[in-house]
């Protein structure tokens, strides 16, 4: 046994990650067999019908004709004005609610969730989400010394488990004085679920009536990093007004993410935004984050937020990336849809889909399913609890036959 | 008094970036009087003589002809292996120690500062650094409740004052038994000093001898934000072969940043590069690293990522790369050498400047002094024990000029 030199609470056990290693093996395939035959649905990024990441003109464009000192110089460590405004406006797309808002870039959604859960939750803290989750959640948490709990997504009806949240939630709020949830929403990820404005109504009126305990504090947490490719125009944004005058000890954040609305994954771009009514409340979270970006990384991507900026402010340029991203929502949600008729056909099990790049599909041995599948070519994601078909990068036609093949698997193992 | 939401260990006062408020001033004075009568030493960027920002034609070439796939897709949680071998290979450039190696990608030096303070020291611990450091140390120590401890930098010959970081060092580890020192060289942000080699074999003579004990951990993390800048070629990163052999309870770190090297700044790129003679420490560390990369800021930015392994790996681009960055090298050694030799003449008091972008002046009221020369159309940084001027961002005309009028300053406050 050698000497450790990491302190205690740093010292993880190497794990290889499992979503890089099963795209590894689909890659191996289609040197084998042939993209045509090979069915590679890992990754969580928006590909064109051949597997070619999609990367939208009007967005790179920008980049590209931006001046070289734009690019290379430094943000201040709130992020570009210009970037923040942009974001508060386009994020919340006439929905704002009544409250005060304060908008914070980040390194992508991660940074965002991160400066949230260390701000706003104890060491040693449940952190409460639904038992479909994206597990990052968990290493950011137990990063920090927090845990996450969960609760049961799912009713049995398939819709939003609002029983099962608050018994977990008045559970965790009588061991803790402030209880974290986070929510992802809408086109979960790994479901594609989203909570509807009729169960945001009752998750709202719960958390209010727990709130009337002045000892208490709520922080909800609303994860969106998809929000950009769910629902036909803005009405999956339309919860947001409800966040309006919520007592002072509720406390809402957005985790907002470039990656997948402008497909800049890779130049690491979101924000935190938090919103109160009480605007001591939300200067403090101004404060909070920027001490923890000061912190972590420092400042973010100055061109990335320029980007977003100059599409937001130029109408033409807007409507150039508008038409780009709408052509491809309208691919994702035809996919999608083909996916869960043909499962319908074939009476093969899914969660409740309703937007985003994800379905997934219950199952007792995803490990051992997702090893099965492979033999077939069809490549997906193992979870806790099944297993994750992203229909952002397979083609329509792929997700019609998958299905059929993903039954006969899933039924050796029943 | 309102109600707090943050929980209570992430409660700052809100204060504002004395930097950046110097450098709006010295902006607001140059639309006033015209550039040519102001002076903006405050930030720390290399700048043409006019103060435009300077931005490397052969950094920004690649990233503009880049696929734009290539900049939109995720990076590994690592880093891209060839990025993290294009840093091994330039950051050592032939000085590599006899070690086991590991680089892991962070979004800037801060990022990389932040993790390494992070997984190897323990809460409440004190690091120990230079009483003239860069003042994010403090930020990001107690943003995760760390503390800094000084040392005093400079001996009475203004030389490395091993006397007192030996004693300082002592103390903290007789109350700790793992204690982290900071050593911010070559080119340290905000004095200038490098220290030499010399220095270097006293420093870890003195930590190999405290090493003896078993039941203690020494960590030595070097920031080299500057050091690109440093020296005429390479033989100021000489020291690093004396890393060669530790005993295994004693773990380097350097903190590395294309931020001045590559005029990346904006794009938030960095390296944690650990050493150890142990390999299974090392392995311990990439693991730590990874854990902290996935739960802070998930992954790098990509595209910033590919274009510093093209420049190591295209040998022509590499000339053009080098000969850029060489020509601005000489422009600030002429820069320094102008504003020393200037001082010198006057007898102005500088700490003792080695390399790189910045210069330090010490006084007992920089806060007086720095408002003072303002109305001399100078702008310096007021820090801690002084004030500080970026030659980095200054003219060699007006790096000679500057000093006078400083000392008639500075002499009003005696």
């Amino acid at each position: 046994m050698t000497i450790s030199m990491v302190a205690k609470h740093a010292k993880w056990p190497a794990k290889a990650d499992a979503i890089f290693a099963i795209a590894g093996k689909a890659q191996e395939a289609i040197t084998k067999y042939g993209k045509e035959n090979v069915t590679n649905s890992t990754l969580g990024a928006l590909m064109d019908d051949d597997g070619k990441l999609i990367a939208f003109d009007s967005v790179f464009g920008v980049l590209k004709d931006m001046p070289n000192e734009e690019i290379s110089a430094y943000a201040p460590i709130a992020g570009m004005p210009k970037y923040l405004e942009a974001v508060e406006e386009t994020f919340f797309a006439g929905y704002k609610p009544d409250a005060h808002i304060r908008v914070v870039a980040t390194p992508g959604g991660t940074g965002a969730l991160k400066v949230a859960m260390w701000n706003y939750t104890e060491e040693g803290d449940e952190i409460l989400t639904s038992d479909w989750y994206w597990s990052p959640y968990n290493t950011i948490s137990e990063e920090a010394g927090r845990k996450i709990s969960t609760f049961q997504l799912f009713s049995d009806e398939g819709n939003f488990n609002i029983t099962d949240f608050k018994k977990r939630f008045k559970e965790i709020l009588n061991k803790q004085d402030r209880l974290m949830a986070i929510i992802n929403t809408p086109a979960q990820n790994p479901t594609g679920y989203s909570v509807s404005d009729d169960e945001w109504d009752e998750i709202l009126a719960f958390v209010k009536e727990e709130a009337k305990n002045p000892d208490k504090k709520i922080i909800l947490l609303v994860d969106t990093a998809y929000i950009d490719f769910a629902g036909a125009e803005n009405e999956k944004r339309a919860f947001f007004t409800k966040f309006s005058n919520l007592p002072d000890n509720i406390f809402v954040m957005a985790a907002f993410s470039t990656s997948k609305g402008y497909t800049m994954y890779g130049l690491r771009l979101g924000a935190l935004i938090g919103m109160s009514s009480n605007e001591e409340i939300a200067d403090e979270f101004r404060v909070s984050s920027l001490h923890s970006g000061r912190a972590n990384w420092s400042n973010g991507n100055r061109g990335a937020m320029l980007v977003v900026a100059e599409i937001f402010n130029d109408k033409e340029l807007s409507e150039k990336y508008t038409v780009e991203k709408n052509e491809w929502k309208g691919i994702l949600r035809r996919r999608a849809e083909a996916f869960v008729e043909a499962s319908e056909e074939v009476g093969l099990e899914l969660l409740p889909y309703r937007d985003g790049f994800f379905v997934s599909l219950p199952c007792d041995k995803p490990y051992e399913i997702s090893d099965a599948l492979i033999e077939k070519n069809i490549f997906m994601v193992p979870l806790g609890k099944g297993i994750r078909f992203a229909v952002c990068a397979v083609s329509e036609e792929k997700c019609r036959k998958a299905p059929k093949v993903i039954k006969e698997v899933m039924d050796r193992f029943k």
